[in-house]
């Protein structure tokens, strides 16, 4: 449900064909921007919010690697004065408020723009939400529509100075975090496989019409993280192939680890997929099989009841025997019921007979 | 409804097999040429009507940048007039009127011809027209088959002098029309996304068959959008890679924004597409569940009453229980009615039993 | 009908495997060939039937232009003779009777062979015709299964003199031929196109069974379209890599506009073929919901009456009420009847209400 | 039938992972190994079964080219003895018994190993082969699974030394030979698409029930084909890319043809596929359609007749109409029986004329 | 089942999104690590468990290849130790524990590592294993999930002595590990064949509803086949293409037949997918053939029996004949019950000879 709105609202947000490129233009009902940073060296680290593109000066020229990190996408003003303070370039911060949740990634002459999509699980609904990253010599700028992160144990590996991360350069930084970024699909992947295989339990034990919308919910859950997932790797591979040259060399094969847990995913959402499909096909073969039950259990008692119904007629009919030797005259023999009843008796038994020879009755078959 | 001649038309205008290229014909039905042009450079502008071709030396002349518009494709003298005085090619020329509708970027010598589709909504029919536009070194000529247009922000963006277009030359100009034709695409395809999720909602309200004809009209309809999509982003390529020496360096990071909206529009279509798909296998499925649900119903009513009306029938033969003792003689029993209903409502509880243990009845189930 | 033979045909014709390359092999069954000329320069113009390869010399010698045109492929020798008199290449020969209606493009020394597909429509049945062509410095030679063909623009306009035609060299011609042949899949799709619509508007106002076979046909003759016009488009695109260099610089450009045209029919071709898919989705589903809406009929006519006919089986019965007082007192009673059908119309009201309610009946749906 | 066990046994004869490769593994079930050689250049022709390797010397220096067939591959030191004499490289010999069935083409450093599936028809059953082809500066090795191939008319090419084959190289004996091959595949397909029109026709004509398994049984030869086919067509692509050097300027555009060949049947194969999933198509919707039938007889049956007897149930009660005024006073009624009879059959014809209204009776329309 | 919940495992074991590279991290419940080692030359084998990574110094300098074989994943300090012996890199060391079961080669300045996917069949079940092969310039190192392998084999080849593997250096017994790995898929696969083939002929025999799991059982392992064997050609493709100097000269063309190999696999996957869908296809047919079978009985039998029994009905009712002549003078006919008999034979006859024209009832049909 969740989900549904967010898609319309990035949607709405898109400015009037005709508009000229580069403009910034944010929904007043978006959060307000919450900016802060984090500069490091090998040696220290210094982490706070940041209230003025002022106080960046003395952290650049005292740190290696500055981050700043915006939450929340509402202020203009505050956009435009990064953008500025860092000369970005006017498309790519268009690209930042026209949140298109589609990963790319721009080449510009002093910085590349890498957009991702983060996802998560709010109450089991799928969360996406638009991850821009903006890489300098010696800066990261990413740019998130909501506080709240999974990039957390990046900061701490910051702040605790443990591993390459303090020694290493920008780049490495932006590496962690995009790796932060990938790897945080693989719980949401894991939830859906969960997902699957609870409903392919369940589709098993007792197929049930509800099970249908559940079946279409995942499937389109899942084009929503395929179309998430297309793209950052293209995205990945571009960065390979033409961006590698922002990377320090003993960054790339972490970079190219990246790309592989990309293709990981993409297999991972193709596979889930294929598994929705089978359901999908299982399911409608159950309700068809249920189907042909109820169809079974219809012919086999109509069609044994209807010639007895029919003889249970016939002695019924009030022709007067009295009229002519020829009118009834079993309804007069002593054993005229009997017989009936024998015949009645007969030819059930022959029915029932006949649909066991046809595989109809016979061992009591469970429901697939 | 009006879609549907409009293709048609578009074909028939075709000229007969073997008639020599380059011929410029034009059906009688279409609309007479109306002729404007904006002439602008960085102080002043200039926008009037366009009588004749005379008129556009002083122009081209004065101004560093040219745009042309001609709306309604009736003329053939017009567009042989424009044509010559711009020395286009024949070629193009004999596309500007054979309204094919598939983007395309023809290179010849000295301007390069862009074809795309211009798409719209009119009363909730999806509206396409070919936008034929030439770009040369000073000057943009542009052809649509009717007046009315997406380029009135561009048109106001060259009068308020405002951003960098009127610093900009004809390149820049080419870049804004085309910007605004893809991003004319992105309400259109809104207001199918609006319908396919109005759709899906009211297909598990209530499933009906007249559904039936509205998903497969927006399927038809997004058939339509990614035949127009498809080939856009294919000219955009072109232009990426064979055009953009047309193009200033400057300009040419805006071309590739261009192109990154039209792989946005393709990847939306198909999503679309899968929605459309998805909702199709679930109105299959919820129709075939209904008729279960009916089936379902006319068994158990059916096979429930059909055991009680043969033994009714029974007791209703009319055999002499006065011939013999065999006879009937429950029909003589004081207590026969009392035990005979009580066998019927025996045999209907233990059928009830039967059919709540195959779970046919019990929770009342929605329909899906 | 007349396109399944002949199909049958083109594969009987086949030489058995195992024989010498380069084989002419003609079906005693084809058509005689007659042969006719066209010569041409920008001056003078001859036209006749040919008699014998002698007469080639003098007019190869004069004009710029020769076109030899071959009707009916029956006579393996003037084919030899032909293929003697301009050194074509055995193979080549070989294709033009292996009529496998496939186009190709083969490259030999100092001439090109070209192999299209001419459709044609007779009596609205889908006509394929192997058309063959042979281009040569200064002859283009055409080989056609059967007389009858779209050139006959292309003659006039050598006869006119008018355009470009007669100023050009044999490039252009082969050009204008190759364009015509294109051209003339135009109408045919065109056709298929008013079938597709009339099918759907007859499908929507009644679904009938024998839609079926008429979608079925329809997706089959698309099939034939589509494997004609796929390898027409590679051989093209071939044309246009490998092959240019037999085409002046001034007809260049236009042979581009012909694969522009193919691409425009894969376009076409591909639409339709999901435009029938569509169809044959559409037809299933109405079909399916029309047996729904019989099943619904069915059930709701057998539940209401079944319990009904039991009550009045129940009265029916011939319970002796002398026998004691708990048999059947209700016959006695003086309200006994009158009870009886208000009991009957109860239970009928009950379950039309309960129907209603679930949809089954209510406004009175039209078949969709 | 057939068909099946031999691909078992293919899959059975594979060595155990980790065996050492190269290891010539013979099914002792297979044929014994017959060896004969033909050996020729432009005068004179020798023909015999070889019975050892010495006697090659002779013949590779007196000939140009020396063609040798082995007919079974049950013969372990055979294969080894040739192997050795030619110094062909261990893998491809192990290629050669290890008859996987699937075209390839391995460049050696002094000869190539071509590997290709012969297809026939045995009593209508689809036959496979694998033919590997070594082919050296001087030498041609076949080896066949089976005695009887399609090379008899190249044989007798080399006989009766018409045409080029005596006078080129060995190259042009193989190029011959798949030439053969390749031609092979038609007939084949040739009689499955007689087999898919007869399937047609009589699915028109009339469905039946087994008809699935004769349409399934065509779409599994056909998956056979296409396994064979493209293949195929890929290791003739590479041959063209990789392995041209091999053969001489002259047989090159003969092998060009033959790819053209390998494409044209993956069009056939591919053509015949989208057949019999049309007729899957046709045959599942005949066989609902039928169903449908069934159910509106059943239901304007049971319909029409449901409230007949309904009526006829009411007035079969014993009411004893002496009890009171209410109890069934029609009884008594002179014309009650006539009434009660007019009254069923307006019912019925009021039920006839709805269904027909309905488009259900009418037009005895035949089944599709 | 036992495949399942080794899946979940897999990904439970993932590392939490953020963690810094290279972190080896394994999982309690795995099994001890068991580390042994095979060091040899041409001349000698030295075959023995491994305590401690410095018994491993003597071992590279005495022989050309040393082979560590790990058997368990569950001792991070065993991997830590080995990693920092032979200096693998810290991230292929991770995907050593991040048993991702995807196929891959990373190329590390001075070793490669190759990541295959082994699989097995344990009671019937697929069972997939990772194996991890680092490749260095005399060494080999194997880590492996479980103990017990496909390596015999290669380990005998070694000890005997006997081929090329022990004269051969790391590259080439790297090499036969991989085609031992890959040869294992085979069995498999054929397995896998066997049981398609026996369902296909029991579903012709009798199809049944507990088919379904089956035939989608198989098709969910047959996709896990897939996503092994798909990135296996990839990875080998890139061996050869990125890797290959890593193999000498001579093992070069060992390494191509292994990917042969690998394109064999998966077309026989694809094939055995194929054969599965097919299967689907009949199996519904099947069972909606049975269901017309079903329906075709049931209204045959309502049919023919409905107005018989309405006519019994109509005979049954009370009207009394005193009242007037024309209330029921049937029922006084001497030869009332005889006609009415008559009539009723002569309806069902009627009837019979109808649905036999049909083609409803008639030649006892099998179920397909």
């Amino acid at each position: 449900m969740s989900q549904r709105p967010k898609r319309k609202r990035s949607l709405r947000r898109r400015q009037p064909p005709g508009t000229a490129p580069g403009t910034i233009d944010v929904d007043p009902s978006w959060l307000k921007s919450k900016v802060s940073v984090i500069a490091y060296g090998p040696d220290e680290v210094v982490e706070r919010p940041l209230t003025g593109t002022k106080e960046l000066e003395p952290l650049l020229a005292r740190f290696p690697v500055v981050w700043i990190n915006v939450d929340g996408l509402g202020d203009a003003d505050v956009l435009r004065e990064i953008g500025a303070a860092f000369k970005l370039h006017r498309l790519a911060l268009e690209d930042v408020v026209d949140v298109s949740k589609r990963a790319k990634v721009d080449r510009f002459p002093d910085h590349l723009y890498i957009a991702l999509v983060m996802v998560s699980l709010s109450e089991n609904v799928l969360v996406t939400e638009q991850l821009s990253l903006f890489l300098g010599k010696n800066f990261v700028i990413t740019f998130q529509e909501r506080p709240g992160d999974g990039f957390d144990r990046v900061r701490e590996r910051i702040r605790g100075g443990k591993g390459l991360i303090r020694k290493a350069d920008s780049g490495y930084l932006a590496y962690a975090l995009l790796d932060a970024t990938i790897d945080g699909y693989f719980p949401v992947l894991e939830h859906f496989g969960e997902r699957l295989e609870a409903l392919e339990d369940s589709l098993v034990a007792s197929p049930d019409t509800n099970m249908l919308s559940e079946i279409h919910g995942l499937r389109r859950e899942l084009v929503v993280m395929r179309r998430a997932v297309w793209p950052m790797r293209e995205a990945l591979n571009f960065l390979l192939r033409e961006g590698s040259d922002a990377f320090s060399l003993e960054t790339r094969p972490y970079l190219n680890d990246c790309y592989d847990h990309a293709v990981q995913l993409m297999d991972l959402v193709e596979n889930h997929r294929e598994m929705a499909s089978g359901l999908m096909d299982v399911y409608l073969s159950s309700m068809s099989n249920r189907m042909n039950e109820v169809m079974k259990v219809l012919t086999i008692m109509s069609t044994i009841f209807i010639p007895l119904t029919f003889i249970a007629g016939i002695y019924g009919m009030n022709f007067d025997s009295e009229a002519g030797p020829w009118n009834m005259p079993e309804l007069k023999s002593p054993f005229g019921y009997v017989v009936c009843l024998a015949v009645m008796v007969t030819v059930a038994v022959v029915m029932v007979f006949y649909y066991r020879r046809k595989g109809w009755i016979g061992m009591p078959r469970r429901d697939p």
